[in-house]
């Protein structure tokens, strides 16, 4: 069939082609249908209808599409129906929990990656891998898809370290500590980190308080194979493209199927060519793993998985239940970091926990001895050397190295939440806390976000201040204010739980 | 925040608006959240992003949303973050196989209905239906709410009479004979259909080659009124609207989830009221129900469905296995039925198989004495009083009463499909036979379809025509050929299936 061709300037995510009904019945396709187009080259596309928005003999070419032909192109097109996808077959095969062939899997990932899968067949794609899961044989397929339809780095010196922390932790920031440790013994490690999503601020948004952090692959290759270290945004290399295709349809859903979850994390340390990998699997309420026991068995699965992958992993299960350290949000978060690169001060919980994780890294990477990386990390920082290694990265990717903690700028308005009574904070919900600094700007408004004064189990007075709330416009501190208000995400009591009146003891009534 | 409104023309079956992604980031909103408009009314809509079809400060408007605006605005809205779809909430407890709640299913189905589901959100739906399955209380709520989310019809004549198909036979066109067969005998039978998505006609595309078929509930009440039948296409009124909208993920994704057919099948039928309803169930390869065990629990499900509803339900088991006559495709099968009604001529499978379907109405419905309603139904198309009836029928949906079978157009391209051995027709591919139909254009071209000469087992000769196909344009007839041909739908052999070489027996070798 001989169509002219209409540009809807419009991209949709998907390379999709819109029908006069008329003319779709006569070619004999229905929406959800594949059509080829041969103009100057054939593509494929995904069939949409209507009754009135393209004229009987025009179709309707969103902008995905309409990219592939020729700058101008205005003659028509030669448009014939095309088999089912076969990822649509794939996708099935899944739905009926059968096995899953490698090719299988290679075809489903690489239509993801070239937006040839239309939301509903993606979204059936991530709703049977959330109800069904995949074998181990078809994550490490999954994940080695995942790997090859990117880009890859091969660096020059080895060992490539690398670290991960999986998400639902407030104020979690050590990578900001983690990378300069580690870079400053020797090791290199090129850090790849997320913005975030639903949170108020991954590592990519915090450092980029600090410097630049999109950088294309090669780039990333020559500031870290220069100073040992970086700290960049992965989504502005090419690096396992399909996950950022595939929270598309996760987001909406509300789900991170396990099996994508896996293969997520490894195909990004994959694509570098990471060989020592320690993940951070924070865990309890709130966090993505609840309890001890999942956390044992999300961390067995990732190192059997990095084993499949030529890849040393090593986990660390730690506390998830309340932010690290006191800030939430990017400035305030930078600035707590900078401080305890600095000065060795800060939070204990933030101290700590980067200690640790660097000193496994240490450890694997050889620079320390079994069972001393962490007192390697610790004088890492005490000594300064961390200080000055973090001074290099950001210099390397743009930033002013010589940027003080108290210079970066944080919400001009700002309120503080306090104490109704005297007494202990005994709840304390990690994601209205997050909610909170999502509503006051972060993370686009960097200078936003919350500095918690009393956490969990500490005794406060009544009128002492709980939280500081920071917004850079004060219409947000208000929202933020009302909802902090309302929700009442800290419960204050006295240690008395309840108090049983004496004397005499009544039942019923 | 308030921005300027750009009204993308392009309706795309879901209430979206499309933010430049800086105001995204600004508002705290990604893709597949929800946010809402100010205008002149309070609107709800579905969060897509772009980073150049629409200027920071101008949000693009596809024209659902649009359409809920006064005409011709051009002022800003206000646009604030919602919150997320209780839909959403219902489809995650789906996918995680929590039992839901009557209003749980009708909060989905409402959304289904106005478009507030996402394409992501409604294929996460039908996936989860398809994999998870229902139970009885949860079909019985899913039927309930699509029939209340839609226009439902309240006859004054009583029984109200009803048919459904099961698809997946090719050249079922029974219907045209159930019909007047059941109206001639004084029983109201307002029959809605479909037309073909996958077939090669659905019983409205038929109808279609006789009257018009598109009708508003009103309408179909005062056909079905005064001459006791009808026979229109469901998809123009308004009944159980919630069907069709579903197809739209059902559809690509090749899934026909059980608890979603039996709730389609039902809820038109309580729409309309039905009283006595008989369900044909065709069963065998190439049918939706693989063998008779299937199609038992297939009809106590109907049945037990049919019962919380209210409504009197008898499933007729039948043989699918083989075309019912011999004709495929809308004019041919017309032509076959209205002989069969005229001159009680006509294969076998049809004729039998209308009279027993008809016969069960005609005793549910009390025309007939339990096991007499057969025999009642052979002689009311014996003695004409159903091709009266069928003529009335037709005239009231406004076409010409005294049509002849033979002067209904068929494609003027034809070809034969002959034999290429003596012997018999040993196998024969439903779904190849529905294909050629189509290729040949088929349900569109009401001309087009195919003729069956010799059906399983029959004998034939070198050189017998085994099937003509029918084409109105001779590049289809082409299409058709060369698919038959390479496929080879039907294989003919003779009865000696191997012969065995006499004399000596060896082993081996």
């Amino acid at each position: 069939m001989q169509l002219k061709l209409q540009h809807f300037d419009i991209k949709i995510g998907q390379h999709k082609v819109m029908f006069n009904t008329a003319d779709a019945k006569e070619l004999g396709v229905n929406p959800g249908d594949r059509v080829r187009l041969r103009g100057h080259e054939s593509i494929s596309a995904i069939v949409d209808t209507t009754e009135d928005m393209v004229e009987q003999g025009t179709l309707g070419v969103f902008t995905e599409v309409y990219e592939h032909l020729e700058p101008g192109w205005d003659k028509p097109v030669e448009v014939f129906p095309a088999l089912r996808s076969k990822s649509g077959a794939v996708i099935k095969k899944m739905m009926d929990k059968q096995h899953l062939t490698r090719e299988d899997i290679y075809m489903v990932v690489n239509d993801v990656v070239e937006e040839n899968l239309s939301d509903i067949e993606l979204s059936a794609f991530m709703t049977a891998s959330y109800i069904h899961g995949m074998s181990d044989d078809e994550i490490e397929w999954l994940t080695r898809a995942m790997i090859d339809t990117g880009d890859t780095i091969e660096f020059d010196t080895h060992p490539v370290m690398d670290k991960h922390s999986i998400g639902g932790v407030p104020g979690n920031k050590i990578s900001l500590l983690v990378v300069p440790i580690v870079a400053a013994n020797g090791l290199m490690i090129p850090k790849t980190s997320s913005r975030a999503i639903t949170g108020a601020g991954g590592t990519a948004d915090l450092m980029e308080v600090l410097s630049e952090v999109e950088f294309t692959s090669q780039e990333v290759k020559e500031i870290s194979e220069k100073v040992g270290g970086a700290l960049v945004w992965g989504g502005a290399t090419n690096i396992a493209p399909a996950d950022d295709k595939l929270i598309r349809a996760e987001y909406p859903l509300s789900i991170d199927p396990y099996c994508q979850m896996l293969a997520s994390i490894m195909a990004k340390k994959g694509a570098i060519g990471a060989e020592n990998l320690v993940i951070d699997i924070p865990t309890g309420p709130g966090t993505k793993v609840a309890n001890v026991q999942e956390g044992q068995k999300f961390a067995r699965d990732l190192i059997n998985l990095g084993h499949r992958l030529g890849m040393n992993v090593e986990c660390a299960i730690t506390y998830g239940s309340s932010p690290i350290g006191r800030t939430v949000g990017p400035a305030l978060e930078v600035r707590e970091a900078l401080k305890a690169l600095e000065s060795f001060e800060g939070p204990n919980s933030l101290i700590e926990k980067s200690a640790a994780l660097a000193g496994i890294l240490l450890e694997m990477g050889g620079a320390a001895p079994r069972d001393h990386g962490k007192e390697l990390a610790m004088e890492t920082l005490r000594n300064g050397k961390a200080f000055a290694k973090m001074k290099e990265i950001i210099e390397a990717q743009g930033g002013d190295p010589n940027v003080s903690p108290d210079d970066i700028p944080v919400g001009q308005y700002t309120a503080n939440i306090c104490a109704s009574a005297d007494g202990y904070v005994i709840e304390f919900d990690n994601k209205w806390i997050v909610e909170i600094a999502r509503l006051a700007g972060a993370p686009n408004d960097k200078g936003a976000g919350v500095r918690i004064h009393k956490k969990l189990g500490e005794a406060v007075k009544k009128g002492d201040p709980i939280l500081t709330v920071y917004a850079e416009k004060e219409f947000k501190l208000d929202t933020a204010l009302v909802t902090a208000q309302r929700s009442n995400p800290i419960v204050v009591e006295g240690m008395l739980l309840r108090r049983v009146p004496g004397g005499t003891f009544g039942f019923g009534g």
